[in-house]
């Protein structure tokens, strides 16, 4: 499951997601009135250029926004991304230049900052964990992610060089342990859900041991997420039942030990931390006078 | 502008703001096809308890998001809440518990999970910033937060003892640096904005310097934002100006520095890390057996 | 891949997409004024029963719907399923019986007809193909539905005993002869689907000859479609290339061709008809003198 | 009510109703991702021609989708129309042809064949009616169309050479047999629909019998809706009641027997299956290499 | 086409209308953070009554939106028409009174106010024209409405004992000035538009004298709008083309004016007043100590 | 507070609140098969000019609709306006003149003259109520605006020369009345909501004697209201209290009192009729022959 050679540039969310998101932030920040300092103070007509830039080193994610953020607020601002999405920069670095009616670059400076410190810090902490892993293993995401923005920050990990898991509860199959306390026969499990499920869409069952996963395997599962297991647990797993499913390390990642965790041979290692404990890195946007 | 003695009890946002997250996320997460796994596991019938669990210690926030999410999902629903929303708990506390429909309790796990963990993130972070002001100064949010959350996210902060600052760029007055680069005259700004805004909100305006300090209240603000300053600068700015007007510290506000901004004198100290890179908490919801 | 043992009852549509379908039908047949005719005449004090009744045989779907349309009419309207969903009738069956305001049975007597006579001509339709079929291979839908309805259809499908195929373009992958007009080298798009499609989603391939079907198994498809051909054909496809892929068959399937295509032993047979072209029965809803 | 010298060339559906259903059936089609396979295919700078072409004779309606659908995607595509919106086509004739980005052709070709194949299938089918009527009576559509598509389906029946009953249930009075059932004195209920009624609408009545249709004549009927009434029985009535008010004919219409039922000189005759029953025309898109 | 002794009550406006005029009131007066006010002073377990009165006399509308207004903000609200819809009141009447929670009342109260007392400004000055036309005319409404309200302020027409004209420009046709400057000949115009319009749906035609009037009901017009007419002009009118047609005056009608103008036997005299006119009345709300 | 010098021009509202509105009204008087007459009557090639024109003398507001609402119908229209926003205009003046498609200028007529009517009617009465108060005070509106409108009723009145109060319910405190019935100590409820207030917001107390406004100067109110207070009155609690707080004079303002209230020195005085009262002015829109 090797993909670097052919990985295509990490493709951007739908128009949709971007301008839904883009707009729920504009109507959440500018309120029923808009920018009042701005409007009082600046005249329609000044134009101004801005900076966007960077006071940390990190990889980034975002720009994507940059136009139809400022597009709605000026219909001739122009965008130059002096960083390509995806790309490594250093401390100092600007992003993307702007230039356009003075009023639409401070109205939406605040949310263009927003959106792209978090996704930036989502690509960069991802990046850390690829690196980290040493190339065998694909880095995946998880349903850990905020609330409205799961379209935007699942491209942040791609940004990052990780891959995505399932969007949603609809289209994917993840028999996890609290479905086991309900539904005791895990091969009756299998078959149903088999039985209801798209035939484009795998099974995936989580197992917390070599019994289980066993039984999860003879169950018919394509894919067994071994939940917070040892390395010599997987590695005990993967040698006795092969390598006829994938296999995705869950639980317990960190920096750390995540190169240990990739050693073993897993196909897949999923990470909540990546979504739900970034941090934003620290972008200004910055007036020419 | 001490409130300690009559702060009453954080307000929960609006029902309208968290029916909108509530609807948003379960789009997001439900897809077009439901909960498959769920859906085809277990039968409508089925009923269960579950608990909320935290596997570290912090302050909580977003309980108030359980009776109306999980709602949606079953009317039957009940929720008992075991901390109260802006209470402490330690490693292994059970935040709340939940009885109804097992389908309801299963679908609604991982948006129930990601509201509280984050909101309580926010929280938690707060605290340790109000613990460390020393009870001197207000510690307050800003703008910096996850678009299309901010309601919620200010709820957290309040959680967390902290304050609000304008919710956003219709209902406060802020006078920043780069409208500054566009405008010169700083006391014709303040008469322009004074001449334009509704009454009952006050002018604030960005001050690197005392110099600048004193030209923005000759100029007749009501709140100056202090930017960037060292203590002692600040401190001067204070004994110079006396306390007609309120004063807010921002910019490289940690919980290192926060004692001895506080012990300044200032009436506000504003934090983005409040709500841009507060880390979302370790919690989790076990069913029943 | 046969689930007739396990296959649980469908799973009908979320709420959500039940509640957008009926808000956007009521929205469209009551217009601004709602319903003139009933309003004059009866008054809201007025209570009356109701039957659905066939006039045709057939099999049911839709009286999902009953529950929820006539509740948004008046909560306290009371609906009686005497068929059950997927349940077999015959002409004259009564299919459900209401009991409330006469003002909500007449107002919702043609949205409620219009719905279960569409989804109920589905799912007949259908079960006449899965008959036809004899049990040998999954009947699956396609994305050639009624726009906006697509969610509804598709349990329509399951009601007749078929299955679904992915749901939309962000769930399945499917390389179809168009993409091969723009994208000559198949093993390369083989990859650069797989390297950046999440791990849980199959990818497919429509071919239309040996050497086609051929090659894109070489290539790592895990469905081939073969799309319009002869059932022998198909038979050579599965002799040479085994079983370790999933085979699909699609084009110019008719009630009287697919016998002999099941017969091939393929897993999935795909049928556009059976969403596009199938008519609604002939339903009426009769109040109670 | 001979209108055929005058007719104008349909009126398209208003933008509006156009661009809901189009958003609509793409937030449907593309889901959150959007188009995976063709994303990842497709280099976003690859542009192509397409034609769209039929594989069956008819008439056409709904290439009024085509531009404001491909400019969703790209705002760059260009579309021919090279037949007429109700123009009469061949086997195999080319309906249009499209020129712009790739991906935006391959993303948009099942919606775009899902709407133009459904209405120019019910265009086609009224046209068949209308023939067979010989131009003595209007053609009209019904109610029952497809939830969320009526103002297009009512389109396609223009196109096709037929006419509209109301839109809605508030935009037109029809005192049905269900109404009489819970409201017995027929002069009373038109009185008081006349009373409540904007003055623009007309009173229409269904009936049933000679004997209801002098009542409801008497009580001020200006429409009389002739429900499943043999042709001689509908002719007894107009030599009765002569020709102040219009006649419409409805109930168990099929082209074998709407000859007949026009010879009457009713006014109208409306028919259920035009929209309800009518079948998808066989359309497909092929990209040119 | 008179009407009283027929007249059921006034229908009231549908749910949706109602609902949506509520949720966009709410969301612009809470705004993101709700009631702060309230919010900081009332507990939400505190309970109350109060009374909405009247300073002036008038004619009630809009009770209606109290029960769905309060209950968004508290469903134990209870609500209590002291007067009924359509209803007179002298000053200092009380209209209504409620009981629930404090905060539910304090926070709905401007809504209310603002709904009702306008809504009822129109239907006491629709009573007063309806009153002046001494019973021999309908008094009906135009589109001249407040945008977005506009099916509240007819159900305020109907309160005040007026009826209603057409709702909007797809459920009626009026061929004005204005269009016959562009399309000159007005027996085509008439034919084209009976050609393509619903049957249900008269024709009226705008006209300014005898010579205009008598071509237009030659060409087929059911309705004749006399704009801006003496009402010796009207009656030569009607004495010329007889009753066959329904005739509505229109253009500066006063209270003065209206009795001289009822009285020449016009079916329905229009008057734009009744809605972009009226002012609201004086009504206030009162909680008991 | 006088700011007549530096007062820019009126901040118009925000594009959102602008075509919110625009797209509301457009759906209400449009309905599902838009300006029928109009569509039937003239072909979509014809191109017209039309003048808007008053009939009475007044202030201008609105005339920003206009390029919104008809490139809504038709991208191609231009608009000319010949009285700038806020101008004085005479009877018979031109207000804007228009140009584009025929049906596009006889489609939203009757949009454009009900906003800019009513908006003109508002700005004209706001206009004459700041003449009245000879400039001694701000003009100033409420929150008694017509549901939905509030954001360009509010422009209105800041076209007429007025200023705004708190927008809504979340960006202002205002202790009123029914407040203090609920909530005794005043001292206690200003320091409660001064601690869960954001800082930027005054706090403003209503009260009704000198005593009530010592006291509430004492608990630290930011501003007094004066709430129907006779002149005399006020000037006493200005004598006695200084101006270290604002004061709003409220209650029973007219043309005739407001002189004498302007003339005691309140900073300002807030009128509920500038928008629950005013009439809309006569406007025309006149296709030019």
């Amino acid at each position: 499951m090797n993909s670097s050679a052919h990985s295509p540039f990490p493709v951007p969310p739908t128009r949709a997601a971007l301008m839904n998101c883009i707009d729920m932030a504009l109507a959440e920040d500018l309120g029923p009135s808009g920018d009042l300092t701005t409007d009082l103070l600046i005249p329609p007509s000044s134009r101004a250029r801005a900076r966007i830039i960077s006071r940390e080193p990190g990889k980034l994610c975002g720009a994507v926004v940059l136009g139809p953020l400022f597009g709605r607020l000026d219909p001739q601002v122009s965008v130059t991304e002096t960083i390509a999405e995806g790309g490594r920069f250093e401390a100092g670095a600007t992003l993307a230049t702007l230039e356009g009616a003075t009023r639409a670059l401070l109205t939406g400076e605040r949310i263009a900052l927003n959106l792209m410190a978090r996704l930036s810090g989502i690509a960069t902490l991802t990046a850390r964990f690829v690196q980290a892993a040493g190339g065998q293993a694909r880095v995946v995401d998880t349903r850990k992610t905020t609330p409205g923005l799961r379209a935007l920050e699942r491209y942040a990990v791609r940004c990052g060089g990780g891959h995505n898991h399932r969007f949603n509860l609809s289209d994917g199959i993840l028999i996890k342990d609290n479905h086991r306390v309900a539904c005791a026969d895990l091969a009756d499990a299998v078959q149903r859900t088999r039985a209801g499920t798209p035939h484009p869409i795998r099974i995936e069952v989580e197992v917390e041991s070599l019994e289980q996963a066993r039984s999860a395997r003879d169950a018919g599962a394509d894919i067994l997420l071994l939940d917070n297991m040892a390395p010599q647990a997987m590695e005990a797993v993967m040698n006795e039942l092969g390598h006829d499913v994938l296999y995705e390390a869950s639980g317990g990642v960190s920096l750390e030990t995540i190169g240990a965790i990739a050693a073993t041979g897993v196909d897949l290692i999923s990470i909540g931390a990546l979504t739900h404990s970034a941090r934003s890195l620290d972008f200004s946007l910055e007036l020419e006078a």
